[in-house]
């Protein structure tokens, strides 16, 4: 759960991180190293890996709660489902009206996929 | 344009700037107040004030380039206005089966507008 919602945030934000923080952050979450693997292949202190560690997921979250677009993006996800639910009932319709209306859904939905 | 533009780019992400840079911000771009005029109430250079302001704005440029929150906050308002669009025409509706779409669609607007 902590290292999925890491790895969200990784994601969003992962651009501001310098590449030393992205390079610890890609061997512990998506490599999926021990800090004792990432301490030897660094020639660090376990301890040093860690701190590092800790300070970049401390900003991801940071930025985050003061920015939020992780969460924005969530709702964007969820606005896209029900539209397209609502375009899985509406297609079948013969009014022209209803089919006017599935175009203008349909440009929404391209709209938030961009 | 461009002042309006910082002052987007400092709603999503002033956050993440320190007090003083957000100080300067709002002198300069909501209480409109010219280069000159910040550095006799900070009690410091024109150049200095500039400079601040400069840097503070090249972050919010490389955290919009970065990030995209900005970008994708614009996708979002596109998108409700054009749910708005297409439940103007189908709340007219008779049919339920149109009805439990307006219902579903209600909700879409929702979570894009929270």
């Amino acid at each position: 759960m902590e290292a999925f919602e890491i790895t969200l945030l990784f994601d969003t934000y992962g651009g501001m991180l310098t590449d030393k923080q992205r390079e610890y952050l890609d061997m512990r979450y998506n490599q999926d190293l021990s800090l004792g693997e990432i301490a030897q292949i660094q020639g660090v202190s376990r301890q040093a890996v860690f701190d590092n560690l800790s300070r970049t997921e401390s900003l991801l979250h940071r930025m985050e709660e003061n920015i939020g677009c992780v969460r924005r993006d969530r709702a964007a996800s969820t606005a896209v489902s029900k539209i397209a639910d609502a375009l899985k009932v509406l297609e079948g319709s013969e009014d022209p009206k209803v089919l006017a209306a599935v175009e203008t859904l349909r440009a929404a939905m391209d709209t938030l996929k961009e």
